[in-house]
């Protein structure tokens, strides 16, 4: 039987500008899954460790995920997952994309390389639509083709991957407050004038520009949320008092991670990565909330086996 | 007295996802302009030929232009402008803005450059805020930067020069009716769907992606426009079928050149470029109205010296 241990990546979708079509990869904060082709046919969640969450393959969204690739496989083959969630359920970096994203691409490896990275984020998608209801693709997309991704169209699914400046470094704190996707979904208004509209597309290609040209304060600059961020910001304890620390501390900039309650600076170097995480710690140390903080670097390789 | 002969260029803007903000460099076709400097102080129009434009330096697009950018330099000097008028006005594909970046430039250059690209970009919006009202930079930045610019904010300004693919041609069709600026204006909607700009700030993302990694077909895919193009198209005849036929030929995308009535088609050859040029010439001969078809490949360069 092969067997794998693969290091399945936190993501950070969104970055401000890029509301439902950028995203980036992790490379420091993710979950382990160890996945096993079986000669007995179907999928089986054998072991959850980190979270309460279903074995049952139809309710686990790594179970539906690979249901998914293995319908377009040609032949009949069993797969076993086991699961060691450390990313925590509802944190907004990327969960659920996590374990739809490591699981195809394991399969996926084992098969050896019957699928696209972008086939494959089509299946991870399914397990999205569990989770959410929402076949997105800004988390599953960069846990897969790693560094920072662009969904530029849904119908048909067309993902790129775009350039990783190497001294990027993001502080990610998640402030462990349930927000409800239904919640989270329901400030969000559907019409936004086309001023906004220009405004925001203004920053999605300057940030793009500042990815190629590893331009880091264009990429500063482009770090600019004038639709989504005014709205959900409201759902997130001290998001202002954070986002003017970490601009304060050095950040280039500093969002709401996915739909929140995440939220993500964005730095040059690991020591102001390091800087913004003390002061945005010493914001969050005084609500009484509890909360974690990440440091990472951006992980341009996305899902990879660590034995 | 210092003298130099100057090629203005016709620029295309929008480019279909980017309202506002994209903009791409004519290399053939523009306006020659003759600059001086002067002992006698003030700006002078000294002759205009090929249009009917104004001489009074405060009501001519270049005259207004110079005046600001003389406005912000040490010492008072004079200019000379004469003006060889080879765009039309009202075509679409930036007659003003080339009047305005070409004086500025050409100034700039007899003063040895004590201007950045970019402050010029300033001055000579306000050419077009006395041609439109408006002081856009979406003409005036690749006319003066060359090749593709995003205009990613306006307050403050900031204006970035992207990569030019070497292969790109253009070619563009001017339907020789008037299209009213009000009218241009008063088709657009001012709010759109969240899921409108969500698609088109996937678009933009795409063409700017496709610009530094010379993704010719990404480039192509990304050149949709589902806000602003079923609004304006109505105002330009057979624009539909122009379209049709230029994508039928080749064409990696066809859209409107800025407030149109001009049609753009972008290409991946000069072969390519002259096939869609025959084809939109057969579309437009029917309709019995005066057109001029141009082909130019992009200028990186901006405005240049000619003599």
């Amino acid at each position: 039987m092969k067997s794998i241990k693969i290091f399945a990546p936190a993501t950070v979708a969104n970055l401000s500008c890029g509301f439902d079509v950028l995203g980036c990869c992790l490379d420091t904060v993710g979950d382990e899954m160890v996945i096993s082709l079986s000669s007995k046919p179907g999928v089986r969640i054998t072991k959850i460790e980190g979270a309460d969450l279903p074995l049952d393959t139809k309710k686990n969204v790594a179970g539906v995920a690979v249901e998914a690739l293995l319908a377009n496989y040609e032949n009949e083959i069993g797969v076993d997952i086991e699961i060691y969630k450390k990313i925590k359920a509802g944190s907004g970096i990327g969960s659920s994309a996590a374990s739809s994203a490591g699981a195809v691409w394991a399969v996926n490896h084992l098969l050896n390389n019957p699928f696209s990275p972008h086939k494959l984020v089509e299946f991870a998608m399914e397990g999205e639509k569990l989770a959410s209801g929402n076949a997105h693709a800004d988390n599953v997309a960069p846990a897969l083709l790693g560094g920072f991704t662009l969904v530029r169209s849904y119908a048909p699914l067309d993902v790129i991957k775009l350039h990783t400046p190497n001294d990027l470094v993001m502080t990610v704190i998640h402030p462990q407050i349930e927000v409800k996707t239904s919640d989270a979904r329901s400030v969000i208004k559907q019409n936004v004038t086309l001023k906004q509209a220009i405004h925001q597309w203004g920053n999605v290609g300057g940030f793009i520009s500042g990815l190629f040209t590893e331009d880091y304060e264009l990429i500063g600059r482009s770090l600019e949320d004038v639709i989504i961020e005014p709205m959900r910001s409201i759902l997130i304890p001290e998001f202002e008092n954070v986002k003017k620390a970490a601009i304060s501390a050095g950040a280039l900039g500093c969002g709401i991670s996915g739909s929140g309650p995440s939220i993500f600076a964005l730095s040059k170097s690991i020591t102001t990565a390091k800087n913004v995480a003390e002061v945005i710690n010493d914001v969050y140390t005084k609500t009484g909330l509890d909360f974690d903080i990440h440091i990472s670097k951006i992980n341009s390789q996305g899902v990879k086996i660590i034995k």
